[in-house]
């Protein structure tokens, strides 16, 4: 089912046969007193309103049509109060190994996950400091786990890079910005700021739930990613024999400090300034994303984007090249 | 020397022999170019200025005599401008061995150490959730250092309870009427509420210095005791085999949270009645222990304290007791 | 008409007959020209849409079908875009007299009036201090009309307690709470503490309107239940011969600061520990409730309540119980 | 003693003999263990600083010689620092009686208050209004102690207006501003703008002490002047038989709302246009008497004043006056 | 067709033929493949959607269709959802020539244009301060331009004055106030004040788009309004040779200044007399007229206004008119 | 008098001569009655407070003696209450000529003045813009008044780079990190950030004073800096026939904006990638100076720098080097 239509693409009367994500799933009664089933189908290209109005038409396990699951489905494209649904005919609960290439169902991040995690290699590697690469190496490295899920989670639920892969685009964006800090501001530790940077966001795996929608998991809602991170750094620091206690007090202080003001969540203020590098280039990464993106995307036209809920503001989409000469 | 005057007794031309503690010690040179040192001594009942003129005086380690340490000295009493200062004769660095009793340098609680160690093992003992008994044992009974540093800590450096014991007395408080509410609303989880209770603060046994000032350590700067103490939940959950993570998500949560809003240096607001009621009464306990003191303190005299910093305001200090009778 | 079907068990085609509450009364327009009756009907248990297409089925005056009136209404159950509404045939105003228990048409408080009442004497008669004695059964013993509205009132038009009774309701489990801390510290004036807890939100009866639905008097809204109730209290003192000054400005103080912060509407911050007490005491109870209903309600299903505009975020509803033991 | 000389122009070795007000006074204990008094004795043109070293030579009642009492003082004028002081030979206290004016010890408004109190009766008596007029005559004629108060009061302890007469001088000044607002407006109630001007500050008179040096009285730092001054026209309106509940709301709630916000100590908004216009006059009539102050104080000379607490910023104290002639 | 209904008196069934202002349009493609045009159709007393289903009805360019432009419409009023729309037969353009009288698409102020225009060139001939005077009058008079947005200009989008002639209107008012200020106030530099208030919007001119509907342009969103007269008013002073540096510096700073808070867009505070008079002026002026209008405005009924964006709060409709008379 | 000591130098007795720079000067009457002279003398190392008692002793013109100005001085270092001052035996006025080399009395850059504009002036040949680059040049080379106050303004009055060349040194700083910022982040017109980066705090030039101490001249008190440099701006751009209005638009965008928020005195949020990225770069540039500078100072020794109110923290000194190696 390789050339299965995306959402976008469907038309009145197009026929659907494939397997779509069940963004929601409920089942309701008509007001004739007959069960249905209500249903948001989504792929990476959109979402549409979806009903089975038979429910004895599902096959197997009425239970299992829930939300965040794959559903196969069948039925045809029509067209209500000017908005396009699906009438379903069969619907049935698709387990993840028949769905294939999750990436069909998922915004991806632009840079590929292979390419993205050799340069989150190649900066292991650089690591001079001993004690920072080891951390940074039991963590990214030997942790198959969180390595996995690091190359995978979104950077956040909503704000910035919300896409698979998202976390680690966003963190090497940020690097690369930080090496370039560091070469021009002499008096800054390279390696303290690298850890400060690859650790910063890194409890988003646990604090984000993305394998079906993008949302928040309970303990990311009870404690935030902060407070994660900070665990698992010390749990790490903790295992590799005597760990400087030192460094220990400095990457947790980049990690606690990264949002840079308590009323953003922050625990503690920036003191040191690789702590504030930290915080200024992940800002400034994750707002100018939402600016590109609100430039290259031409919703309703014009020279400003709608309002950007994530930056307050409307954003001037018209790019300045230059034209024309100085006369003289 | 158990019958050296307390500093406040001191009258220009009395004879001093005896401890003191160094709060701030500096070599300085004179306009003639002479070196001297200057202090500032102090004991619990208050602070004076010292100086040596002449440094060969010491006796001993000159480096030894810093902020901090306790001195031996011998001098007088004299008057300078109005105030009263040591002219000191004799000065030696003194090793804590030879001190004795602390209490005598530092503000205490107004209870017993002792005292209130029993009600802690009390409220150890009511416990009846298994894993959350055997958490706060493993914490406050079987940590021997923990168990010691709670019961010396202040509860802050300035704002309440600055005193030896002070942060167990607030605990103890707090629990008291935390225990109150867990009778009176039905649906609180009361040995929850008492494990959010006792580990609110415990992180300032670390985050702040009180052996010879009270302070903030480095650790304390960079990480706060918020993140301090969730680490150290997180360890001893850790170190007992099966401990629910439903439950140290709960009790992390009050911790992380019991500042009640993010701009006072919590990461995340209070999600659960538990955490809402530890962060109140706590907040609560504080402001009315000012609020006392301020009564119990006549500076200035009159009807209103001088301006709290902690609070703000000025506390009004005449207290309503019913007189005469209604006429009818 | 004891029987009537509630609001929410009505399914469509079901025929309706007995009194209902207008919250809302529209006579309008229809693009054909001719007139018709909206209104949307409610009792305790729900609300709905109904209409009436001839306004000549109207009987009796058509001036007093408004809203905030018990109408008299026959008809029947339709479904309109699968929501369901009521097609009326006919209309009348009903007399309160004639609508028999008011409880059937809005939210009541779950302890009854007459318990919460004994318990409010039960409290009047423990004060030991007569002026305030004297100044506490004036106004809620002597003054009829104020104790059956205090009896009535809700203690907010939305955020918590909101129901019938729930002034009372919430004034009490305050009170419970103040006589716990009155004992837990002992600088306290528990009787001044008791007069401020009763009196803190008294005016709510003259500053909200709740006959027939929950909303802000034209009092209400240009004074605010503070400035209200404050000027009660000293109506009442000064009809109290000989009535202390010094206690009259601590009571007001109070009621005028029981916000706890000017932005929040009190003109004055607590300045005395009674102050401080009452303000948190009732602020923490109003949370809890908003926190303990949204426990209790499952709208939605999952762990996670809907985002509550109360208290600006969502609650956590799984409530921790032991379970297994300790391994050793 | 109608020559005695100002305190600003006293130099060294003048000789003092006369009444100065103490606006401090203690007894202390010098270095050798003698008592003696320190004074701050000021007039209205300053004050100095005074120390009588033989406690001896006071006549009469050591304990009458406190804070806030007139002082009859002989003594000289020396130097200390390069600071002058007064070194007294004899001083006792001295009752209001003897003292006669006083004006020459305090600052006064600009504007005689005989004057002031007759614009005042004529805006009484331009009132058309029966029950406004009739308010206004009974607190500001019938009652001849809240007259003479208010012909005295000054409008704030620090702030503007602060000297004798400033209440009445600033609020005849919004009355003035508001007389023009009401003629620029056509929409507004000039009679219910009057009564909210004249109203607004009443409450001052009680909120401040102002009989020997400006302070906040006991029921001003406990209930504030807002709410003293509502209680106060709820009382004289309610002794008015037959005075409209409407138009009590209405005036209470241009007094209730006039700060503007509510973090400013105004427990509700301005939802009137009165009450706005209101606000808005006092507000902006208080800030331009700092700066008129701030341009005709010549303190520290320069283009700029000292830093203004009042305005938290600088003044500009340049005028511009026409100059020279536009080139054609 | 002078005779052409207005929006608000259209019924259904009624033919609609003339001229409307396109506020919205977008062509669109139905369920069923078919291109149409929706549009929204706007004259001063309201607007309705509008729908051509055959988009060959189109008259001439079909791309001259859009936003704001003027059209030529046949049609007819039909019902869809209880709610009117235009079903259209015939659209084409219409250039601004043939429409004629704009003012019938636009709300436009209460005031005659010409009058208030001569009043403004009243108060440009009461100035005495030629260089002031030659100011106003380069950028009031001799630019025809500038006098003619003037004239035509809403104050602001939305908030206050929204209206064709707003912002002339609004600028004429705060005059008028200004006026009076300064007899009441004699510190103030009056034509300072003058030219402060009458250049203190004048950049709406260019900030706001009001040719066709009310919006911001795009200099508009960059720059703001102050920042663009404060440009205006540099370029005209520097065009007249001899202007003093000081006065300029005094009118760029009311101009800079008159939002009276950096958070709302004001780069300097007010520090002079009469920045501060021309912000408060400004403020309550456009606070008043939103009132006024609230007032006025009788939507929903009742004393209350819907709730104000503008002001953050309802607005209380009911004014008080003396009633009866006092007994005596 | 190139050996002359400076004042760091200096010690009791030490004897005087040479130029100093008076940051405070006034004539002043002693408690005697004859007239003096107190002077606050500096150089680049430090300052002292300076007297000459018999005024007769200066030569030349009295009034020429006024704070800012350079003075001859002859006296010796006296000590008073153990601080040093200095006691004039003669004194005159000197002119800048005379003085030579002004660096000895300013803190000054690290970096050379001449290394820094050639460095500019690469800058400026880089940009491919035409546009831009006739602007810029302009600005900087054209104009060699403003070039040549560029390369000698401080940043700041307080903050950072408070010095002499701080303004060249900190936009040369920030410029390098853009120019890093545009090669990572492909999106952004590198001419433009370069525009808006060498532009941003140009108006600094004439908002600070800094001939003779650091302050704010009147028109930077009344207009800012982003004003002042928004007009010149504009003025430059149109001088340049044909010089694009949305150029124009842009360069001021980022201007205005580079404060980032409202609050902190920007009329408009930056609302383009090249203005979000100069607002970021240029408030960590700033920030991280006042670190490295707290971290280099070693006053008062620790770990942890004196409260910085620029940040408003401590800053954390200690820096990590890796130390050891990690065990296997």
């Amino acid at each position: 089912m390789s050339d299965q239509q995306s959402i976008r693409q469907l038309k009145e009367g197009d026929a659907v046969l494939g397997f779509l994500l069940a963004q929601e799933a409920a089942y309701k009664i008509s007001a004739k007193g007959s069960e249905y089933l209500e249903l948001k189908l989504a792929d990476a290209s959109g979402d549409l309103k979806a009903f089975l109005w038979d429910v004895r038409a599902i096959e197997g396990d009425m239970e299992a049509i829930r939300a965040d699951a794959f559903l196969w489905v069948k039925g045809s494209v029509t067209s209500y109060n000017g908005r396009l649904q699906l009438k379903l005919d069969k619907v049935r609960f698709a387990a993840d190994a028949e769905v294939g290439d999750f990436s069909r169902f998922f915004p991806v991040s632009a840079r590929p996950v292979p390419e993205m995690l050799e340069e989150l290699d190649g900066l292991l590697a650089s690591v001079k400091d001993p004690w920072i690469g080891r951390l940074l190496s039991d963590l990214f490295v030997a942790d198959a786990e969180l390595r996995a899920a690091f190359a995978q989670a979104p950077a956040a639920k909503s704000m910035h890079h919300v896409c698979l892969g998202g976390l680690l685009e966003h963190t090497l964006s940020v690097a690369g910005m930080a090496e370039h800090a560091c070469g021009h501001y002499g008096n800054l530790n390279r390696d303290l700021v690298l850890a400060g940077v690859l650790l910063h966001d890194v409890g988003k795996t646990a604090e984000l739930s993305y394998q079906r929608s993008f949302g928040y998991t309970d303990a990311g809602n009870l404690l935030g990613h902060i407070a994660m991170e900070a665990e698992w750094i010390s749990r790490a620091a903790g295992r590799i024999p005597g760990f400087p206690e030192e460094l220990r007090l400095q990457i947790l202080h980049i990690v606690l400090s990264h949002h840079g003001r308590l009323e953003f969540g922050s625990p503690v203020l920036p003191k040191t300034p690789e702590a504030l590098l930290v915080h200024y280039l992940d800002d400034l990464d994750g707002k100018l994303e939402v600016m590109f993106r609100a430039q290259r995307d031409e919703t309703g036209g014009g020279a400003w984007s709608p309002f950007s809920r994530a930056l307050e503001r409307m954003i001037y989409r018209r790019r300045w090249s230059a034209v024309g000469d100085v006369e003289n």
